[in-house]
Parts: structure tokens; sequence; C-alpha cells
């Protein structure tokens, strides 16, 4: 394991982790997980996914994907570190697309941690998985582009400072893969409606670990919001996709590990008659021997589509990326549902993070593509070949 | 179907599930679905699984199979028609082993509704499945027992009048089966200590949707407080769990049957393309289908395994009855996991009930004996012929 | 168990099952087997699927049902009995469909186990699940037909007195499903070539037990060999799934039941460490018990189906007909695999009928429809109402 | 792809695979199988499993993972470059442990492929997975050993020249673990008798492609013929399993790579309605993407564990090597059963090799310790940290 590996465990385990068990107050909390990013900046593990161009550690995607593995195993990890998701897809967004301004403007507090960002793209009202059925538009109107619509599952909308949001530009385009275009919305300006935060299985959430749904009533924003130009929304989508899901995919497994890890504890440490452990249960082994071939089957996956996005690009890695996509979710299924099961009662009470990932992590399956679409995309692109 | 199976269907539909979208505080539903039983009992339908003698309809386990499985479309059906667990639970031990005294002073207000209770068996620190390992304790002290102890999921302990407490009296007796006896303890006496409602997966619940932790510090009770005899605790358990699991499968079935019903209108509503629903789609209706096989199955197996119960008695269906614990625990999660899928994100937020249903029902595959628990004691009982 | 249950199994246990271990020549076996039927037709068992008018048992499908269970524990059950597959089917076409001379000539024959028969529907070259690509034809020529086409999976074809065929007589009608007719071709005449025996699974097999393709070239045959009426294939084809799927649903279950019964046994004789059995393990255990709850689900689900079609006709059971079909047929293979794991090396051997089975029944999740094409039909039918 | 191993497909495709449609009956086919070994030969590919001190190729065990895998493809494959089980196996033996006279007469013409040999393990009547039931036994008797025992699955017995036999030499040591041991005994000695090749699911095989059942009746061996030391047999047979797996894992591979083509070939030649493929259904599609992912997972996980082997050693390796043994075996059922379903009937004959598959490798998940017995093993070692 590289060094700065080991350090990033050892920060991890001493230093947030820890929290997990106080308990403390949004506003608490956040105060504190910003306190540890300094000492994230000194160790020189700051934005670990990113170029040193702009201040991060430099890395290939392959070799970001055990730090993401490592963070994911602490709900607060990926914040800590300024890897967390939405600001780390609009970063790179922002960085590959953006105008020197948007850069000025956006980019550069994002990188330095001083704002956070969403991203509206999913409508409760059309089928994420057809991007023609979207129903958030723009209209030219002078300078300026009038945006209205209804968008949901804004991932820390609240809070954020601003919004990039996807929608059409030009609905009635032949080619329904430029209709849409990518705009960013700072979040203070009228017309933007908060509904609420979406509870999601029950809780609600706040900040940074919460779920918008958001109104749009004619808002207007320069054009020069835009990014890159009109009609490039869905390649700037798709873009965003590939690194993505390796980022997501690589923390679900840091959270396989943590749970793997807390049911052979429970295994060891239950009793089921005197002297005797519930890790002498054929079937609690079969959990076992199953969960862990089933995570390592996804990290050596996942670490290989990283690294064919590294080397031959997100466009000819994309059977891999979509069969990382539905593989890791279901693992991440299995193995939080066995370690629940092994818990007994204490599994599905709110005393361990396990029924935490059991409904905030459910969506897993659902976000950045149902399990069934990108099942039907893997086979479409390996028939072609027949 | 019956009039009266008619008849409670329409007064559910149109009384009681209306009621959950209002998403009212604790006590102001409660005045509401008090008020709602005015109504059952008008109509006749007041506790349906008790014989006439104590004011039941004087079914059999067969015929209040599909009573359950329509108020368990609800999560309030079964409260309102006064067969909700625990009570019901209890209402059977005291008409079953009360004196005239606990009958009078406990199982009357019960039967009419005007208490709650509790059952407080599971411990924390001990396993469920090995009842020789429960610590709470009631040592005899003159005419009284001093209970110590620590339980948990006691459901709907808050706001209960009175709990049955299982507890060791007599911890060496050789026949491990003796050791333990069930208690009436009332809630409102010293050394209660109330810890808390348990969040299950984020949400604690209150009142009857709450399931409480509970201390026991040198509680006295009068030894009149005991059930049946000193030692009948686990066979007065025993009697409880047959008809227990034949009211749970088929309140599992009537949320399976509900859940699927929204699968179905999802599926034929959302639309994927333009004209072209998401029933469209082979994976859905392969889900539908099998939804449909397992429910069918699952129905047909527990009125199968009531049928047993009414004429050769629960001991002689022990097989029955633990086979339709673990197969409909498992056949809700794939129902419900299947609906949320369908649903898409709409199917993790709190917008509809499945979310609620995948956390609280999540419990179904561990209480009353884990499934993997009663998979053994089927396949022992079955071996015993080879 | 009625009488004649009973009497049934115990027949079966000893004059029909240990001839399995004698491994006899199939001309030799059949002479026992045929010998055999003497004593089914004087115990008044003779053709228990058929009405009493035809000499048969006059029992409602839902009675056959457990004669067929037991029947299906032996690979000689049906025959014996005379309700074996295809010929049962065909019996049943002709007594639902045949002329006073089709009847004289095929079904008289049939019904006293003179004959036997095949039928000749699946061809290797269209998908069977879309019956307009059917390709075999047969042209009406003067007061003839002339049949040319390719069939296979012609079971027990090899030794068959005559064929029904399911062909295009008006392969350009606009109505699809009255473009296929059945008519009655004698083995025997030129014309029809007998290509093999199939292989299936590496073994061909031969007479009753073989699976034929066949090819018809310019067959003649005169046009009152035609089936009710032309066009009416495919309905006569439908009336004959609706009994056949209960017959073959039962055969599965009397398969289950068996091979359960030899895992069991497996488990409690085979030495694992000294004293120490099989059974101890969990796993096997789990095995166990859910085999158990398969196949209770498969029993009462498959006698429900066939009470729905004795009360309101296959058509209204058409649901229920559909979903025995593919739960059924993975039910087997579960219980089969299972079986066959519990004895290890032996269970891949020919020395236990498992690896018969595991073989010559993976078929059943393709043949009467393939399970994935009767899901989509059990999800189009039940969304009809949403 | 390195130039051997495009060298090598190539040589399969063009010169063995087409031996696959020709049906020789097995004499001939031998002789074929045999001429093409020259060709191996020449091309430098002989013995690719073997360092290059012995004459084979000189590769990592990660270096023959992918020949192997494409070696798989065809039954033929690994006979004609003398990488065949057992043979692979019992070189490895003797390049180990064998005497200069055991090299002398038994490895050298094992390893210019002139003879064959078998490995006599598994018994009828004890249970594999416990070694200190084994039964067979060799009594020291002067100068000689003399042997007794039944065994079976001694593959490729049928023709091989000698057998190394694994038994008991010293049934009381209180070291279980040193009770056996592995002795070679020619073939063509008094007292060995042999029962049969065994029928696999209907078909026994013959030669090299047989598994036979022989008894040992006072076998009479030199002391000479032992392997190693007395009660190194367990030692040895741990050893061999290491890269036995890898060898059984990257040809199961093969074998689903092979029918994950096949597969996609039908479902895009498959017509289900005029115009319309079977590729465009959804659960094909299903099927083609999960399989994509188990097998990519399986595969990743072989190397990986090879690469272990290669590294760290087979001992350290050992969770590695017996999850990817529980994992591939069941992807490899999967992934042919699946291929069998889109095959339709055409899928359950022995026109393709997926029956083959479906029926000679079933016992991929009971032979080399039962999939349940490894997941035991793989819990336990990894519960040791716990």
């Amino acid at each position: 394991m590289s060094d700065y590996l080991t350090g990033i465990k050892e920060f991890l385990n001493s230093e947030v982790i820890p929290l997990e068990q106080e308990n403390l107050p949004y506003s608490e909390l956040l105060v504190k997980l910003i306190d540890l990013r300094d000492q994230v900046k000194s160790a020189g593990w700051w934005l670990p996914q990113l170029p040193g161009e702009v201040g991060g550690m430099g890395l290939s995607l392959e070799q970001f994907g055990p730090i993401s593995e490592i963070l994911g195993g602490c709900p607060y990890g990926h914040f800590v570190f300024n890897c967390q998701a939405p600001d780390a897809g609009n970063m790179e967004i922002l960085i590959e697309h953006g105008t020197p301004e948007q850069k000025e403007k956006y980019l550069q507090p994002l990188l330095k941690g001083d704002i956070r960002s969403c991203f509206a793209m999913t409508e409760p009202d059309t089928a994420g998985s057809n991007p023609i059925l979207l129903a958030t538009t723009a209209t030219a109107d002078g300078d300026d582009y009038v945006i209205n619509g209804h968008k949901w599952f804004a991932s820390s909308a609240d809070g954020a400072e601003f919004a990039i949001v996807m929608l059409q530009t030009d609905p009635e385009n032949e080619n329904v893969h430029q209709r849409a275009s990518q705009i960013i919305v700072p979040m203070n300006i009228p017309g933007i409606e908060f509904v609420r935060n979406i509870p999601i299985m029950g809780v609600a959430g706040e900040g940074y670990f919460s779920h918008g749904e958001l109104k749009f009533n004619n808002v207007r924003v320069p054009k020069s919001s835009i990014l890159g130009s009109e009609g490039a929304g869905f390649s700037i989508a798709q873009d965003r996709l590939g690194p993505g899901r390796i980022h997501h995919c690589m923390r679900w497994i840091g959270i396989c590990e943590r749970a793997f890890g807390m049911m052979c504890e429970r295994a060891m440490s239950r009793e089921i008659s005197p002297g005797k452990s519930l890790a002498t249960k054929q079937t609690i082994q079969n959990w076992i021997a199953e969960s862990r071939a089933e995570i390592n089957a996804s990290r050596l996956m996942v670490l290989d589509a990283a690294n064919r996005i590294d080397t031959v690009g997100a466009h000819k890695a994309k059977v891999e990326i979509s069969t990382i996509k539905f593989f890791v979710s279901n693992v991440l299924m299995n193995v939080l549902d066995r370690a629940i099961q092994v818990h007994g009662a204490l599994g599905i009470t709110s005393d361990t993070l396990l029924s935490h990932w059991y409904t905030h992590e459910r969506g897993a399956r659902i976000y950045d593509g149902a399990d069934e679409v990108h099942k039907s995309n893997v086979a479409r692109e390996i028939l072609k070949s027949y």
C-alpha cells in the first residue's frame, strides 16, 4: 500500500470516523469537518481526484480509486478531502468546459472548499433514462435565458452557492442529443423555489447531506452562464459519468469493506450458546465467503475500468463502466443486507451505520442510470460485434 | 369473497387509507383511528381474530387470514380493528393463561380497546434464538418478584398500560425449557426505566408506532402477576407464535398486494418514451409475473398453515408455521424491492409507502426467530423421519 | 389421502419403481410395463385423467393432480397408467375435436393402450413462441393435403402409429390465429422421413423414451384427416395446454418429492466425520427447508390452478396456468440441483435418477412456452386491469 | 495480447475446434489429437504450464492463465498442449517430489506425451471433504506395500499407464494429517480391478475422456513407489491444489467465453418475429450483460489469485484460491444455463457443446472440494483476524 494510502487510512480512522459517534447537529458537525480539511491540505491529500495544475494530487483514476474506497468507509470521508459528489463532478465540468470567467467565479472557490454546489438533472415527472423527455427549458430572451422547470434529487442543493442545471435549449432539434444544455444558475436569484429536502426513506437530511427539490419559475440568467455551447448538455453529462462512476463504485466498495468488517466482528462476538459464537454457523460463513468474493470481484473490475478510462478513454470503456455500475451496486446491497441480518435486531436500528447505508444507498441501483438501463446498454454494445 | 370481506375492504379504502396522506401528528391521528373503531364495532368486525365469547368475530384462523391481509394493506388497518400486534398476542395469552383477576384487570380493557400493552422478550445483549441465554430475571422475595433486566424491541411500549415480560425465574433448572416465566408488569411502577423509542432505520416513531427499549431496575410485582405457572414461559411463548405468525404473514401479504398494485400502476403510467410506458419493458414484466407467483404461493401456503393449525393444532403444524415465516418474509422483501425499483427515484423517497415498508418491515426476516433459525428447525423436524 | 391414492402409491412403490434398477433393454422393459397395465386396469386406475364415458376414472383435474404427482415420481409411472404425454393430450384433442371415424381409428386404440402417438409442433428453424413463423404447410390438392415441413421434439415419435401435426393451411390469412390447423398423419405413409431420435444432453433414448426429428416431404393425406376445422389449429393447441400443464407440473412435483426424499436420505446417511452426518451442516438444512417450502408452494398453486380450470375454465385461468409453468419448472431445477450437490460425486453419475432428471427435465423451462414468454404473458394479462 | 496467445488462439480455431464437428470414434480422434501435438511442439507451446528446465514454456502461473482460458474453449485444447488434467497435476507432483528413478520412469514419458496417467483419491464410500475418513490403505509387507481400497472418479484411468493413489499408510497416527501417503501404482499389475468408466449424466466416455472406478485388491508395489515420504500425502495434495485450481478456473472461463459467444450469436440470428431477433428481448440482454460482468469478474479474480501464488506462494493465497473455486464454478453454471435457455430446444440437444458442458462440468461445484467446504474455509480463515 502506498504511503499516502496508509496515511489517509490512519487519518480517517483516528480523526474522521470517531465523529460518527458524536451525533452532532449539522452545523456543529460541519465546523469540525471543515477544520479537518486543514490537516488534509497539510498532508498533501487535498483534491485527490484532480490534476496537480488545479491543486490536486495528480493521480490517475486508477490510483485515485483506492483513496475513494478508503474515504467511502465513512459518510464524511469524501467531504473532508473535497472530492465529494456533486462538487467533484461539477469541478470536472468547469475545468473541462468552463470559460475563464466561470472558472474564476465558480471553480476557484469550489477548489478551495469555500463553497458548495449542486447538479440539477433529474425531474420528478420525466424518466431520466430518456433524455428527450427532459421538461425543464431555457428560452432565449435577449441576452438572457429564462428557465422554467421542476427538478429533484439535486443532491446537496441546500446551502449550495450555485447549481449546474440540465435543460432543453432546443427542444425541437431533430438530433435529440443536441437539444439539451447545461447552465450555471446561482441559487440566490429570483424565481428559484426551494421546495424541500426530500425525505429519503424517512430521513430528509440537511445541508451537504440532503437531496433538494427545486422549481425554476422564470429564472433569468445571462447567456454567458451556459457551459460549453448550446446543445452540448448530453455530451458534457456523458463525460461526467465515466469518472463519476469510478468514484461512486469505489465509495460503495469502501462501504462494503466497512460493513464486511462489522459483519465479521459481530459474528465473532455474538454468543449464541455458552462459548459458541454466531461465526460457527455455516450460513454466516457462507455470507462472509460470498461477500469476500463479491467485494474482491468488484474492486478488481472497478480498477480495471479505471485503468481503461485512463488508457483508452471513457468512450471506449463504455461496457466496463456500465458493467461496474450494476454489478457493484448489487454487491453493495447484498453485503449490507447480510451484515444487517448478522446483526439481528441491532441491524435494523440506527445504532450502527448499516441502516444508514441500507436506506441511503438503495438509490445506487437507480441513480446515474438504473441498473436495467445499463444492462441493456452493455448487451447492445456487445451485440454490435455479432 | 364473503360479504364481510367486501365490506372490510371498502371500509379500509374509503375511511382508513385516506388518512395515510394527511401526515397528521401522532396524537391527532390516534384520535381519528379511535373514532373509526366505532364504525368497526357497529359493523360487527371488532376483534376479528377472537372467538365470539370474548366479543370477537368467531372465525377460524383460516377465515381470519384474508381479513388480516386486507388490513395489512394499510399501516393503520389492524389497529382500527383491535387486532394489532402485540395486543392481539397478549389477549390470546390472557385468554388462555390469565387468572380471573388478570382477565378482569388486563384483558377486559384490552378487548374494549381502552388500553394498549406491550411484550418484552428480546434483549439487546443476548441472542433471541437461544432461550437459555435470557438475562432478565425475576427473583422471589416474599410475596413479590423483583425483576432486573434490559429489554428492547418491546413494540408499542410507549404509552402501553402494561407489559408481559419474559424472564428467568429458575435460571438453574436443568430442564432449560422450564427456566423462564411470563409476568405481567404495569408500566407505571417504580424501577421501570423507559430508555427510548428505538430509531428503526432512521425513524423512531411514537406511541403505537414505536419499539421501546426498557430497563427493569429492581421492579417489584406481586407473585400473582405470573402468567400460567412458574417455568411456563416458553410453552406460553410457543403457543403464541403459531397464530401470531399467521397474523404477520397475512399482514405481509396485504403489504405485498398493495405494493404490487403500486408497481403495476407505476409501470402503466410512467412514460419512458412518447406513448410508451415502462410496462412495455420485459424486465418489468418479469418482476410483475414473479411477484404475482410469489404472492399467490405465499397466500396459499399461509392459509394452508392456518387450516392445519385450526384442524390439528399448532404443534403438529410446526413445519408449516416455520416454512411460511421464512418464505413469506422473503417474498415481502422481493416485492417491495421490485416495486421501489419500478418507481425509480420516487421509490426511495418517503412520498410513497414503499420506503416505509422497506425499512420497517426489514425486521420481518429477523423477529419471531430469524429466517435462518426457522430453516434449521424445519430441516431438523423433517429429517426425523429419515 | 383417498383410498385410490394410497393404492396407487403402494403399487408404484412395489411394482414399478423396482424396475428402475433393472436397466433392461427398451424392448424388455416395454413388455414389463405393458404387463403392469393389466393390474392398473383391474384396480380401476386406468386412464386416471379421463372421464368415465371413455373408460377413465372420471376425476376432476384437481383430483387427478395428486395421481399425476405420485406417478411422476417414477419415469415409467404415467405410461403404466396410460396417461403419458403426448398420448394423453392427443386423446383429449380427439375426444373434443375428432370425427366419429377419427375416434374409431385413432382414439379407441389409444384409450386401450394398443398404440402410441406423437405430436409434431416444434420446428428446428422457427421460434415456437411465435405461431406465425410456423413453416410446415399443408397445401390442398384435390381431396388431399400435401404436407411439407421439418419438425423436431415430436416426443415418442419412434414407434408411434400416428402424429398430430401442427401446420399452416392458410398462411396468408390476415387473422394470424386462423392460419394453422392440426392434421392426423399416420407414421407409415410415404414421404415421412424419420431423421433421428434427438440426443438430449448426450442420450438419444428409444421408443416411448425419445424425441423424434421428422421431415415431411410431400406427404399426402386425405382432407378428412383434419382435426376440427381448417384454421382451428391454435385454438385446439390452446385448449390442450391448460390441462397439459397441470399434468406436467404435477409430474414435476412428483419428481421433486422423490429427489427431496433422496436428498434427505443422503444427508442422514452420509458420514462427514465419525458419528456426524451431512445433515448436521446448516447449508444442507437450508436446502432442505427451502426445497420443502418451494415444493409445498408449487403443489398448492398447481392444485389451485386445476381447481380454477375445473370451475371457470382454462381461458379464465390463463394467469394461473402460466404462473405455475414458470414457477414449478424453476422449483424443479432448484430441487434437483440441490439434491445433486448433496449427493456429491454420486450425484453427477448415472447411478441415481437425479442426473436423468437434471438432463431430461431441463427442457421444462423451455417447452410448452419458454418461461420468459409465460412471464410476459402473465404481466400483460394482469396489466390489462391497470 | 502476447504473440503466443494470438498464435495459440488461431491454432485452436483452425486446427482443433473443427474436430468437434467430426464426431470421430475415440481411437480416430486420438490419432488426430496426437498429430496436432507436433505442431504445438514446433510452435514452442508444448507444456505451457511448466518451467523451461523440463521442456515447458517457462511462464508464470499468471501468464499461463490466459493460455488455459483459450484452450478451455475446446474440450480437446488442453490435451493437445499436454497440459490436461490429471497429467498436469501428476507432472507437478513428480517434479517436486519424485525420486530420480520415478522421474525417469514416469515423469519423462509424461512430459513427452508418450503415456497418460491418473490420480486416484476420491472414494465412493467416504466423504472427500474429510481426509481422515479415507478408507484405502497401504500396509507394509517386507519391501512392499499391499494396497486395498475402492476409488472412483479417477479421471482418464482408462488407458492410463500408472495411477498416483492417495491412501492411508498410518491410519492410527494421532496427527491426522500425517496418516496418508501418495503412491505410484502401475495400472497393469495384478489386483487392480477396473470396474468401469462411470457414466456421467448418462455418458460414460472413453480413454482420456472418462472417469474410472477402480478396486485395489491386495495390490503389491515396492516401497520405493512412495512419493515424498510416508505421511506426506496431504501436504502433497495441498500443493497440487493451488495451481490446479488456476488451471481449472481458467479452463472454465474459456468455456464461459465460448458459451457466451454462442449465446450472443444465437440471440442475433434467431428470429422471433419477421425482422426482429431474440436479441431485442430485454431478458436476453440482461443475461448477456450479467454474464459479461460475471465472466470479467472471474478472470480478474483468477489472474489475481495466480499472481498471488506466483509472488507469495499458494499457502498465503489460500483465501483467494478457495474464493475463485466457488465463485467461478457458479459463474460457469450460470452462463451455461443462460446460453442453453437462449438456444431453446436446441440447447438441450447434443447438437451444440452446451449440453456437453452443462452435464460434464456440473461436477465443478463438487470436485476439488465442494463449494460449501471452500466457503467455510474462506470464512474461517478470514475470521482469524477478528
